[in-house]
């Protein structure tokens, strides 16, 4: 009844995480209405994804420069000896733009429910440790775990910590307290016992 | 911040409908995720929507067959001079997997909800009424006008009615009533309405 390649176009997007498949119609025939010269730019700009690659220090998804390094970790200023362990591309982009952190990173890729790291996380780890034992004194200046401070992100976060002990003199993760802006009144006590503790 | 691949990926998906900015951020990480063999064929499944174009009959977005005709208005077991006035394709679709129709189509494309007929419809309709000249009579048998039953539909309907009305020798509209698998406890006023006006 649908013609092909709408039909294709119709599985490949609903498919995709978060589109579903009346979606997926609604786009495909919106899109043929549109033209072809939109058409066209639209797949293009999925192609042109296609170009980029994972930095090869912290994994990060970039237009791989040269030695395949990101932006970040190709730069001259940023600090090398520390390193902030992140779950996901966009927690980079959103501490990059608190524009405080002058060190590099290392992206894990997202985190299983189940508390466990996946066979990808390890490798990053271990590749993150055998980087930090050519370092002069075999150690990192500092890491920052910055995972979600959730309780999954909790778990996940002592769990990288026991790994990566040796390899780092100091350990500390993202502060707790109230969010700027936020009120008292309306803090949850979990935030409210987060800012007590650690009280500035 | 954000490599150029991947700004431009959310721009061109953050503007298609019912895709926020957000979402677009995500899917673009998660395609650059899954490799460049994924990228690609999702590019080509978008490209590949440009080789469909409208029926030159009944205007629905098919994969043009000879004279530019889709398979419905090619088909010789269709009857001509019955046709549903519908508003989108999907409806089409609908209506053809009730499989009891077996007249043709036209497709005005969504209505607005000021009640008014846009530049295009109109042509449409009046592409309508030059192909109905040229028929025998020089009217269809029936003109069904399957606009969906609310009040909006209700008056793009009266609308078209009007204006065709000397194009056909009767004009009808899809029943109204309870929905099949419905309960009368559940129906609401006006669906309730419909089916006493409507018994049959």
């Amino acid at each position: 009844m649908l013609p092909d390649p709408l039909k294709k176009f119709i599985d490949l997007f609903s498919s995709l995480p978060g589109i579903g498949p009346r979606q997926s119609v609604r786009l495909g025939y919106y899109l043929v209405n549109q033209g072809k010269a939109a058409i066209d730019e639209l797949a293009k700009g999925v192609a042109g994804l296609g170009t980029l690659s994972n930095c090869t220090h912290c994994f990060r998804i970039a237009k791989a420069g040269a030695r395949g390094l990101c932006p970040v970790c190709a730069d001259p200023q940023r600090i090398q000896n520390l390193v902030a362990i992140v779950e996901k591309d966009t927690d980079v982009m959103s501490l990059e733009q608190a524009k405080k952190y002058r060190g590099t990173y290392l992206v894990l890729g997202d985190l299983a429910k189940d508390g466990f790291l996946s066979p990808q996380q390890k490798l990053r780890l271990n590749f993150l440790k055998s980087r930090v034992k050519q370092f002069p004194d075999g150690k990192l200046e500092e890491m920052i775990v910055a995972l979600n401070p959730t309780s999954y992100g909790d778990i996940q976060a002592a769990l990288i910590i026991e790994e990566l002990k040796p390899f780092a003199k100091k350990i500390t993760r993202l502060g707790r307290g109230l969010p700027t802006g936020g009120e008292i009144e309306f803090a949850d006590e979990e935030t409210l016992g987060g800012a007590i503790d650690n009280r500035i």
